[in-house]
């Protein structure tokens, strides 16, 4: 199997990107890794240690993290971004990915690898926190604002063949997000989604309320991307803020100081289950082959990480399962 | 003035309804209060002490907190809440206050007290906590699930006159819940509903992200009822899930327990702000005279605290304001 990573995307880009395949590179030997970008530089990186199983491909643009995504990879058929996202649409490689703009990656995904047959929008699905360090697949969380049923249903399908597939999880229960739990809550898009869903070859568990995301009373959230998007950002807020006033609480004095000396490590661990960037990096689903968005800041442990969860997709045929799937109906 | 309060409502009724209304009577001697419900209970609740401007109207129905709303308002014509919505509506209260069953409140204030002209869609209005303990007002938050921009239109104007008649505020903040705070983000609806609000005669500031509530990035969140529902229990459910694995941390040693003792001050102090009970009653905005909502779990100060901002909003010609800038466009 081959996979091509965007080397000039991402914080770290492209020392950790180059380090974190490196690390890859030995632990999997039977994997081909392809690293996309300014081959001066990468080969500068690796100086002069290139296992035999990472390839260059040249690449003389990057995009930027601010740039307009659906320009960018318009106007730079040259990017970093998108010479990778050619390889998968030509074969050449079997996933991609990048820990770069992420609305450009989405649109790499869209127009340079292209949807599968029957797919109308594909989805991002990043991991919710969870108490328990599971973790709670989520689509979309912000991509499609302006969802259909029928959008749902296909998130519900995808993310469900991925949590098993790759997560090893046998029936992931998949849940609606909604504003009770009762079968007729809701407005117009979940209550014609609940139906959908009631009818699907998935484990529907029915509706499910934000308040219990953490709690992970599913495996998978279905949701419309504005509501998603709304949710992730109140769960954010709400963390964060609680975080700063304990922090502040905790440096009114000489007692709270030894207070927060007793606590401090447990808080640590309560943030890091709050921190969704430990939760891995995030597939891009209904493409004609695998896109992997990784967090901006990987370093390269996330990035190695992020080469296993390929490597499992890969060999469980995600992609061949979804559009089995998805065809089907 | 006048204000009906219903008598059997909420967790606490009637006794600390009762009890609540007699300090209110006592307080304000200008303002006639009716205690609606059954009137051998109240009297003997109040044992012979009725001050001379409390006055009862008999009521021998009580809708529960679980009956389904639409059924109960329009069986039971002889319940408490539904009469007190009747002295609204024959202009013989100008205002109602309930503790009980939120959804029947609603469809009393609908079916009962009856919308102003032009009002599509009254809105339940209740505030969020903030950090400054000052609150954001927001509508709507589940009453209508399915908005459109006009309904976004009528709450923000409708909650900018309740903030400035009410809370006293010069140029309350609107702002609209969104995905982002530039001008173009979102899905059709807030999109839509933007272009309006740029038109109306209120201080909007644009779209606010749910992650900046408890910082009151504004004075009134204007959503529709799914999203703004789904924030309210993201929020209510990463707070609880932290504080109570706080909790158990601090429960873990003696070490932990020590800890405990000094911050437990402090983390009940956050707890308070972030209760939304502590924020006051909600109106329902947009109908044909003030209908307040209590909260189920009112106490006597909480229903005292309900008739002080009901008279605030009598005397500052709340209706009334609504009504002539609402028909005025």
């Amino acid at each position: 199997m081959r996979i091509a990573i965007d080397a000039m995307g991402g914080d770290n880009a492209p020392g950790l990107i180059v380090k974190g395949v490196l690390e890859a590179a030995h632990e999997w030997p039977d994997t081909e890794l392809v690293l996309v970008g300014d081959t001066a530089v990468i080969e500068q990186l690796m100086g002069g240690n290139k296992p035999a199983n990472i390839s260059l491909c040249h690449a003389d643009e990057v995009i930027g993290p601010d740039e307009e995504p659906v320009k960018a990879v318009r106007r730079k058929k040259g990017a970093s971004m998108v010479v990778a996202g050619q390889l998968v649409r030509e074969k050449r490689a079997d996933a991609m990915l990048s820990a770069g703009n992420t609305g450009a990656l989405m649109t790499t995904g869209l127009l340079v690898v292209g949807r599968l047959d029957g797919i109308e929008r594909p989805a991002l699905a990043p991991m919710l926190p969870t108490m328990d360090d599971v973790g709670m697949l989520a689509l979309d969380l912000g991509a499609n604002m302006d969802a259909k049923p029928e959008h749902l249903l296909q998130y519900a399908i995808m993310g469900s063949i991925y949590r098993s597939k790759v997560h090893g999880m046998d029936k992931p229960r998949i849940g609606l997000l909604n504003v009770g739990t009762e079968a007729r809550k809701g407005n117009e898009l979940t209550k014609a989604a609940y139906d959908l869903l009631e009818q699907a070859p998935i484990h529907f568990i029915g509706n499910v309320e934000a308040r219990d995301v953490l709690s992970r009373s599913c495996d998978v959230l279905i949701c419309d991307g504005f509501a998603g998007n709304i949710m992730l950002k109140a769960m954010e807020g709400t963390a964060g803020t609680l975080f700063g006033f304990i922090k502040d609480a905790f440096g009114e004095s000489l007692l709270t100081k030894l207070a927060a000396a007793i606590m401090l490590p447990k808080l640590r661990k309560l943030k890091n289950k709050m921190d969704y960037k430990e939760y891995g990096s995030a597939p891009l689903l209904g493409l004609n082959g695998l896109v992997m968005k990784c967090h901006g800041s990987s370093d390269e442990v996330a990035v190695k990480s992020a080469i296993r969860q390929a490597r499992i997709a890969i060999q469980g045929k995600l992609t061949e399962s979804i559009a089995a799937e998805i065809s089907g109906k």
